[in-house]
Parts: C-alpha cells; structure tokens; sequence
C-alpha cells in the first residue's frame, strides 16, 4: 500500500491555501512543480480555486472516480483526527500529518495523537508523521512536502526523524548533485517508523541505498529482524544521535556500568548488518559511494596520485581504517614501468608525477585496476600547474563505468578542481574532499561486502528445564527478593550450565565440615544480600588449605566485613571447591529499554572495569553472534592461548552464551544477571560458574 | 636575516623566463603580480629583458645598489651550486630553491644537495628547499613561488613539506576564503626546516597561528625546544604524516614493539604543546578557529539552534570530544524565557525554534554568551522555511566581533546557506560545514587554553653514582655482551633505584645456599642471554617455601628449559626474595631515531601486550611529564588505589622515572631497557625492580 502512497494517481492537500508563507502553499506549490501526472486536489472549505486548481470543501466532496490515494494534512492539530476520519470515508488509504502540536507539543498533542494512531488502526489507514516535513519520490514525481528543495532523482533513499535534518540534506544535496530515490520525513512515528520503510525502501526499485538519521528506534528487535533482511541485498547506513544521553537503564550491575546507553545500539546494528555512521557527514559520504560503485571483493586497495604527500595521507587513513596498501602484481609494475616517467612512482601509491597527463591517469588507473590483488582504487589529483583536471575528470568517469571495482575520487583543492568535480557530479561519482573522507567511504563498501557475505543462523531452541528455572524465579517474586546471590545457581544448572560444588554454612563448624566434605583446597565467601562487591569488604578468601585455614578465614572475615559494612545481614559463608588452571570471564545480561535483553561479555578481573574490554550483543544471538563477542574483545588472545599457554574451552564459552540468550528470551522476569566469574577450563574441559547474581522484577 | 627573505629591498630570480610554461615564468609572474614594491629582476644569459623587466645576465651583473636580498633559483640542479657561490659573491644571503633534481632524485642529486648546504654554510645563506614550491608572504606581497594561487592575506602561518599539499592547501583556500600570513613550502628541507620556521612565524607579529604538514622532522630533540617555546604564545597545529610506515626502531622488546613507529611523534607533540591534526581537513578547521577567536577559559559549551536534530549531532560530538553541555545560569533561563516562544528549548542546547529571525537569534547568542558558566558557543543553523540565513550570519558577525568568548558556526546546507557563509567568510569567520566539524575545532580551542596555562619547569641534575654506570656499560662494550639481563642491576643501583636482593647461582647446591640467606621465600628464574621471555619456557618459579622447593624448582626448570629451547646457553639460575603486596608495573626506554630515548610506561603482566595500556614520553622528561605517563594510563586507578585498596606509591614512579630518563640521556651507548617489573609498594613504601634488561650497542 505505501506504494500507493509514494506514486498515487491523485492527491488531495487538506489544509491547501494560497497564501504565501502558508505551508498549504508550499505543499501545493511543490507537488505542482514536481509532476505533471499526479492529479493535485485542494481542500479548503473556503474556495472554490486554488492556484488554479480546482478546491473541494472536504475531501468528502471529492468525486470517487478521481481515486484520491494520497491526503496531505495541513490543518491544525486538534482538527487532524476528523480529517483523517473523513479521509477513512471518502476511502483514502495514505494519509501524510505535516501538522505539528502532537506529542512533542505535551500531554494534549499526545493524546490527539493516540486518537489518529487508533483511527488510522480502525480504518486501515497508513500514516506518516505526524510533526513531519513530509514525503518525495523523484521517480514518480510526488514532493508531498514543504521543503525548499526539490530531490534530484537518484537510488539513495533517506529517511529522518528531524524535519531540519531533511531540510539541510537536501540543500547540501542540491549543491553537491546527490539525487534520491525516496525521501522520508518520519516526523513523530506515530504509525508508520523506520521498521515499514527499511522494508517498503528494500522493495522499491529505484532505491539501492538506505540511509537513515534517527534519534531512536520504536521497536528494537522487530529492527533487527527486518534489518538483518534488508541489509542482505542493500546497503542501510544509520547516524543514530543521542548516543550521549543517560539513558534509563539500571545500572546496578557491571554490566549496566559498562553498556552505557549506547552499547545496545552498536551490538543491534552490528548484529542486523546496519553500517552506524558517527554524523550526518560520513552517513552522506558513504551513502554516495554505495549509490555509485560495485562492492570491492576484499580490503586490497591500491593509489593512484600525482601528489607523493596525497597519497601518504591517504595510506595513513587505509591502514588506520583495517584495509590494505595491496602490493601490485609484478605484471602490473612492469607495464606502468612501460608507460610512466623514470622517476613515476610504479608501487603502491602508485605516483603518476606532478605533470601527469589525463592519458598518463588514465593508463595508470587501468592498469592497476586489472591487477588481480587489488579490490577498489583510490585515485587522487591535485591541481599542479600542467593538472588538466576536467580531461582527468572525464577519463576518472570512463573508467568508473566500465569498472566492476570502485574507484573513490578525491579531485583535492576549490576552485581549480572545480570543473572536473562537475564532471564527475554530473555523471554520479561523489568527488571526496579530502582523501581520508574518500579511504572511510571506501571503508564502508569493504565493510558491507563482508556483511553481505557473512552467514546467519537462528539459534536453535535449546533443551533445559525450564519448569525448574520458573519455579526459582516465581518464589523470588512471591517473596519480594528482588537480588539472589549464590543460592540461585540453580537456575543456571537447570539450564545446562556447569555450577561449581558449593554450599553455604552459617556456622563455623559447618564451614569446617563442609570443606572436609567438598574437600581442600576451598574458597570461602560472604554471603549477604546487602553486599555486591563482595572484594571491597574482604568478603572473600581463597586456597584455603585445611580446618585450621577454614578457621582463621571465617573469624577475620567476619570482622573485617563487620568493619566495613557494620550493617549488613549476613546469611553465613559459601564454601566451595578452589578451581585452578582456568581463566576467569564474565558473562552479563542487562536489559534495554530499546532492544530487551543485552548480553555482555568480557575478562574477569578488576581490570575490566578500566579498560570496559567487554563486548555486547542483543539476546537472542546467533552462534556467530557469539563467536563474535568472544572474539572481539582486545584479550581474547589470552582466551586462545599465547605463548605456549593452553587454549581455553570456547567452545564451552559459546554454549553458555546460548544458554544464557535463551534463558534471558524465556523470563522477562529477570532484569539483570552477572555471572562472574565463569571459569573456563583448557580445551575439552568445560567451564563453571563460580558465582552468579540475578535481578528479579518482584513489582 | 629571515625577515629580509620575506620582505626582500629586491628580489633576484635566476632562471628567469619568457617561455610559457617554463617555472621561471610562472614565478616572475607571480612576483609582478603580487607586489608594486619589491624590486624584481630576472636573471638568464640570454636576454636582456624578459616581460618588461630589465634582465641581468648574471647575478654578480646587478648593480649592489639593488640591495638583491633574496634569490629564487629555478636552474636545473647541476647548476644549482655555481648560483649559490655567485649569490654568496654578490652578497645575496637568502636564496629559494625551486629546483628539483636532489637528494629525491637519487645518489647523483644527495651530493648535489650536499655541495649546496655547505656552499650556505660556508657563506652564511639561509636556503629554503631545494625542490619546492617557493614561499608567500601576503604582508610585505612577496609571492616567490609558481604556485597557481596567491595566498590571500590572514593569521595563518603555512609551511608544508610536500608541494602538492601547499597547491591544495591554496586552492581550497581560495574557495573558502581562508587567508595566510606566510606560506612556506619546505621541499627537501635541505638547510632551514621546520625548527627554523617555527621560530620565525613566532616573532613573526603578522602570525598568530602556525599550521604544517610535514612528513618527519629532521631534528627532533630541537624540535621539542623551539615547539615548547613557541607554543606558549602561538597554537601550532601540525598534520604528521606516514603515520603507519614501519619504522627503523629496533623491536626487541616490550618497549618497541608496543610504541609501533608513531608513539615519539605523539609524545613529542604532546609535551611540547603541538596539536596534533588527523587530517588535512582538520588541520584546516581547526587553524581556522585559532585564526578568527579568543580561547575559551575552560570547557563549558553552549549550543544554540533553530533544530533540534543538529543540536543533538552537537551535543554528541561535544560529549565525545570530552566538552561539556554547560548548565546555564538561572538569569540566563529566565531571560531565554522571556523572549523566546513558548515551544523554544531554554536549557543547553537552546532550541530558538525553526521560524527564529535572525533578532531572535542574535538574542539568544548574545544571552547566552553572558552567562558565566559559558566558555565557548556553537551555533547552528538549519535554512528553514523562515530562516533568513544571511542576517543571521550578519548577526553572528556582529557577535563574534564584540565577544571575548569563541562562537563557532554552522550554517548546515549547502545552496540556501551560501549568502550567509559568504557574509562568514568576508568576515574572516569559519563556516564549518557540518556541526560535528565546529565542535573539533572548538575542542582544539580549548586544549590549546590548557596547554598554554600548563607549568613546565625542566627537570633537575640528579645525584648518581655515574662511574659505576659507565664501567658496567664499558664492560660490556668490550666483551661484546649485547644483552644484559639480572647481571646489571647495579647500573639502576647506580642510579638510587633500589633492586631486589638477587643474586645468580649456578648449581643446584650454590642454589640453595643463596635461598637460605636471602631468606624464604624467594624466586628463581633462569639466566640465559638467549631467552628474552622466560615465562614461555617454564623459566620462573615462585614462592618457593624451603630447601625441598628450590631444589624441584631447579630440576623441573632445567628440564622445562631444555625442552622448550634445547639450544639455550644457560649461565644459571638467580635466586631473589619474593616481595608481596605491591604493584607490578614496567617500565622501558627505546631509543626513536628521530627524537632520541623514548620512555614507557604501564602496567605489568600479560595484559600489557593486547591492551597496550602504555604511556610513552621522549626522554628528558620534566615532572608533569612523569606524572603524565603515570595518570594516562587507563588502569592508573588500580595504581591510585580502588575499593579500599591503598594507594601505590607513585612519588617513588616518578621519582625512578626521572632517574631513567636522565639514565638515558647519559648513556646513548643504552639502546634499549626494560625493568619489568618494577614492583611498586603501597603509599611511602617506595619501589624495586625486580628485574631488567638493557640492550647494550656494542658496535
């Protein structure tokens, strides 16, 4: 049906007025001047004529046979819910709310809100906005918007939920000759939001690429179903701001600290293949660069310059970037040999000199681009004296056409490369300022090639007892014990994940004989629900070798935790058995207001807290999800195995991950976990929780 | 005699000609063009007049009575030292070499590039190049360059060791009408270079920024000299390029392998007070901002918009960058309150609304500029329907001209915005063009308020036992020992650092018997000259408890070793006390072939190696340099002291630090060291090394 609404066969302007500074005119206006196709119908109770278009006092009174499949509402606010009724009447399908005075204007414009969204639910109406600039198709020739500027035609299709951001993008496009397909104005997303267009823009045609700046996202996981599609056959490149914000999350535990209210973002975008950029500049830089060249086929990258410092500047932003400075096959260097100046820089960057010729560019760039190791070219040009920076130009154009590798362009200065930048405008290829902006932008299509090519797999339903788990979590609630410690490892055992032999003593003669049972060495901790950070108060002790030990840790613990924390309940001490041989890792779940569930992972250890080595990704996670966070963090090597040290089981890693994805999906109930540490043993051997800490909801 | 160069009585150019295409032409054209003062006179055996200009055959036929106080030489490089020795006859001082051909030509043009510098040396010529581009200077009207564009005049001082950068630079400064008090392209950097430079743009009173690109520096212990000194007064924004090119620097240790080839430029950077540049694009931006605004006193930055959605790219950009969101004062709210709509946004970022005029905006700006919580404003400014963007910028200017805090713009768009930027820009006042651009550049603003108000007293002669130092080092030089492992503690005793009670065993039974005296328990570690990581291969034991443990340890490691690396010259096992309870860290020194001993510092452990949480500072270090290293580390926490842990004693750090550093600079035969670790005890309890390495150069 949105197609309908971005091509219709006719559309009214509820709200349409002759008045000049009246948004009514500009909307009439500018679906006037896009098209000459669309039937354009005015509605204004109070004339008969409109800019000399026939007028209807309500859409009511518009005759079927015109087929109204498009109404613009430009009213005020409180009188939007009966148009939008009156449009559900008269059988229009697609309405677009320019008006603002809804949520964002208080608790008044969001309850008339509510009432479009439920009449648009009840009629079976889509709508954009309301509070939004309106929509553009250049293909079919509707500018249903107030805008000053016009679309050019083009594949990128953008959508924004600031009204001002479309404003500025398509001023800056106008003067920078980037044409879009569609262009969205989400305005409040009261109905429709990002989830339908990514969809709707990953049917339509004329768009190959997606870009989107938003300031949230209303449903997280449908996001990242619908994202992880689309992003299999285009491109979606996302500015989301806000990342600063404090968001709503707890933050009771380590995870919550280290997530911040961003982490969730990242991890979802990551997960569902979406390209984040970090402002609206990169977001339109890489969006040109999708609307114009082939995916390179790998990171190999080669230079062509006529500037020695260029082409460093640009080496420098491929190798901070991850890709490579490619070394050119012997084949290709002797035929540049053939052709180039004796003192032509013929390895990678290759430098053409100063006075090279547009010819000279030309056979340089070709050559290079038939090297078999190199996967997309940077060409750059500064304007020397003999420069001809159009021919240049012009030949860069020749090649990008008959290319099946990008060929990103940094034509580098103003007024003298001017020229040649229209040329490659005009023909679709973005010239870059500045050579870094060309090596990110060629960054994102390496980047996109791999996700393109990465496989994703549903998890699959894993067996646990699940009745067990709900049992533990049900008498939490009922007692109103919102935090469970130690004695809540079941739930992690009813889900298949190894818990360390461990009990809880309240006495000292029952430390005693508990150790003797578990046998020696063990690990001696407190046990109170007033105390999280059990290290801080000397709630813990370690290799503890025999009674005697068992003796002398329980009465300083006491007194020391007694120092510290001289109000905290404490239930007795946890004996249990001392692992050695492993590696301690931390495996946490917080949940986002956005996404759900949000797992962490990252090194045991005071550490982590400093160096926030830890990685995240939104529950439920793939097996690659999982491989990935292991992988990700800056000490996995010391996970793998270094310097002749024993491998860890991450195998074992992984399956825990699953199990705790799974077990995060099933109770809602729990709204944060932490188990730390999770011992891992050397491979084959498994791993263990050695302590755990959930969070119930009791409200 | 630089300020003759610049502002020459005549200016002589050998080479000179008629011919079209010819750089003789193209900067005797430039010289005419620029100036109506200076005295041009072309020099070419040839003719008698070239484009109307009396013509010498010879620079030894110009009258004296000229007073030729600089010469441009654009002769082919053969002939290059037979000019200099006739400008020294003629008594010429200053020469520009145009003339490519040299040292980057190859062997042949490395001996011509000699014979010149000795010719200036021998005669007292100061010579820029050779193989540039040729210098500017917009005061005095001096263009001595075959640059296409001339510099328009400005604060800006240029200097750019790659001609082509200088040819962009004047390009995209043309277009966006930023103007340059000097230009200097640096070429092969054969006599003056970027030291010279420095200096003279900071005497320079027509300067009061100095930007450069450079590619290396020649002299880099003078180059943190003259940048401290120079930084004081003048920011100094520098992109360094070939960041990524694998450097010469030896990698046998810690030390060098985690200073990759970059680390000294980034050190000497910082402690000279140089802002380092990413890119060109920003280098540009952020010389801009120093060219046209006061400093801001401190970090507190308001936002003022007519959108929302920029404000938030704003505030992320400024919270990223470490600025803060200021709150505003109370009066400040009120007084928003009082003039803007109801709807406006009042608090930080101010929201004026997208229908604000330009009285509305100049309101705003001028409110918020008086509240004293603020330092700095950014203002941005989408081209809404009502946005009359041009007298905003007027307004702006009105403002940034009357204001002694910072008002960094951005009109975001591109056709719509253009009068406005116009109006910015004949105004001296940087359109950025994108809000996130504003916000960098803001942030170099105010690092460039710390870094002028930050002390820096030079470190103090300390008293050490140097003799000793050099005869161990001497030893070794004449027994060819490259590698020194335990064995030279005493060059750090030497040093007042203290080292761990240590000494070497070389059987089983001596083993023991040292154990006994040192005292339970103690370490052994193996001594090789050929096993750099002793963990690797079992070559460490700890905590050994009495006799029976030193002996298994003696056996498992003999074994251990032997397995690992069969080849190994074992010379025996050291014996020293175990020290508990403190905090490992390391601490070593590379020497970087372009700014001499390069210091280290981080934690201890395995963990060093993948976070590289490390801190580097090129040797001599001051105090504040010291304590930088130590708090700049992302686990300096766990060395403050966290949870209740006591504090480290980091005087003793510091205090061992300086003693490497002077260590360092008296000894260059010390190519690299490495204490590892330096065990550091808590507050008051001072430090030991319990271990080092020092690379000795024997040639």
């Amino acid at each position: 049906m949105l197609d309908r609404m971005f091509d219709p066969n006719a559309v009214a302007v509820i709200g349409a007025s002759r008045n000049k500074g009246k948004v009514g005119r500009a909307v009439l206006e500018n679906l006037m001047a896009a098209s000459d196709d669309i039937d354009i119908i005015p509605i204004n109770p109070k004339d008969e004529e409109i800019l000399g278009l026939r007028a209807y006092p309500s859409i009511l009174d518009v005759p079927r046979e015109k087929n109204v499949e498009l109404a613009v509402i430009v009213i005020p606010a409180k009188l939007v819910p009966g148009a939008i009724e009156q449009c559900a009447l008269a059988g229009v399908k697609n309405v677009v709310v320019i008006s603002a005075g809804f949520k964002e204007a208080g608790i008044e414009g969001a309850h008339l809100e509510r009432e479009c969204v439920a009449l648009c639910e009840k009629y079976g109406i889509d709508m954009v906005g309301p509070n939004c600039l309106g929509i553009i198709d250049t293909a079919s020739g509707l500018n249903a918007s107030f805008a000053a500027n016009m679309a050019l035609r083009g594949n990128i299709a953008m959508m924004s939920q600031s009204g001002a951001i479309c404003t500025v993008t398509l001023d800056w496009a106008e003067k920078t000759s980037v044409g879009f397909s569609k262009f969205v104005s989400l305005g409040n997303k009261a109905d429709l939001d990002e989830n339908d267009f990514l969809g709707f823009f990953n049917r339509d045609k004329d768009t190959s690429v997606i870009a989107a700046y938003l300031e949230g996202i209303k449903n997280g996981p449908d996001f990242i179903k619908v994202a992880r599609q689309v992003t299999r056959s285009k491109p979606v490149i996302v500015v989301k701001s806000g990342r600063t914000s404090v968001g709503s999350r707890a933050v009771s535990s380590h995870t919550g600290t280290l997530a911040g209210a961003d982490a969730a973002y990242d991890a979802a975008f990551r997960q569902s293949g979406v390209l984040r950029a970090d402002s609206l500049a990169e977001m339109l830089d890489k969006s040109r660069a999708f609307s114009a060249y082939p995916l390179p086929a790998g990171r190999n990258i080669a230079i062509v310059t006529n500037a020695g410092g260029l082409g460093i500047l640009a080496a420098d932003a491929c190798s901070n970037a991850g890709l490579t400075i490619t070394s050119l096959e012997e084949s290709t260097i002797a035929k540049l040999r053939e052709a180039l100046p004796p003192a032509a820089g013929l390895y990678n960057p290759v430098d053409v000199l100063g006075d090279a010729s547009a010819d000279m560019y030309a056979y340089a760039l070709r050559t290079v681009l038939a090297d078999r190791n190199v996967n997309g070219v940077i060409v750059l040009v500064s304007p020397q004296a003999m420069t001809a920076v159009g021919e240049i130009a012009e030949k860069i154009v020749d090649t990008v056409k008959s290319s099946d590798k990008p060929v990103l362009c940094n034509l580098a200065g103003g007024t003298r490369v001017q020229e040649g930048e229209d040329i490659l405008h005009r023909n679709g290829i973005p010239n870059y300022p500045f050579p870094e902006r060309a090596v990110t932008s060629m960054y994102a299509l390496c980047e996109y090639y791999s996700i393109r090519n990465r496989s994703y797999v549903p998890p699959d339903e894993m067996k646990v007892d699940r009745i067990h788990a709900a049992e533990a979590i049900r008498e939490a609630r009922e007692k109103k014990t919102r935090t469970l410690g130690l004695e809540s490892m079941g739930i992690l055992s009813s889900y298949g994940i190894h818990v360390v032999d461990s009990r809880i003593a309240k006495t000292l003669p029952e430390a005693v004989r508990i150790s003797e049972e578990i046998g020696y060495p063990v690990v001696m901790k407190i046990v109170s629900p007033d105390i999280s950070h059990k290290t801080d108060v000397g709630g813990i002790r370690l290799n503890l070798q025999h009674a005697d030990d068992v003796e002398r840790a329980y009465n300083t613990m006491m007194s020391d935790v007694r120092h510290y924390m001289h109000n905290a309940q404490i239930a007795g001490v946890q004996i249990q058995k001392m692992l050695s041989g492993g590696k301690e890792v931390i495996i946490g779940m917080n949940r986002d207001p956005q996404f759900g569930p949000l797992l962490m992972f990252g090194l045991g250890g005071t550490y982590v807290e400093f160096l926030k080595d830890v990685s995240f990704a939104v529950a439920p996670i793939s097996i690659e999800d999982a491989k990935h966070m292991i992988t990700s963090i800056k000490t996995y090597p010391l996970i793998a195995g270094v310097r002749g040290e024993q491998p860890s089981d991450i195998a074992s890693i992984i399956d825990t991950l699953m199990k705790v994805s799974q077990l995060s999906m099933d109770f809602p109930e729990i709204m944060e976990f932490e188990i730390n540490p999770l011992m891992v043993m050397p491979e084959g051997k498994g791993c263990v929780a050695m302590d755990v800490r959930f969070t119930i909801d009791t409200k």
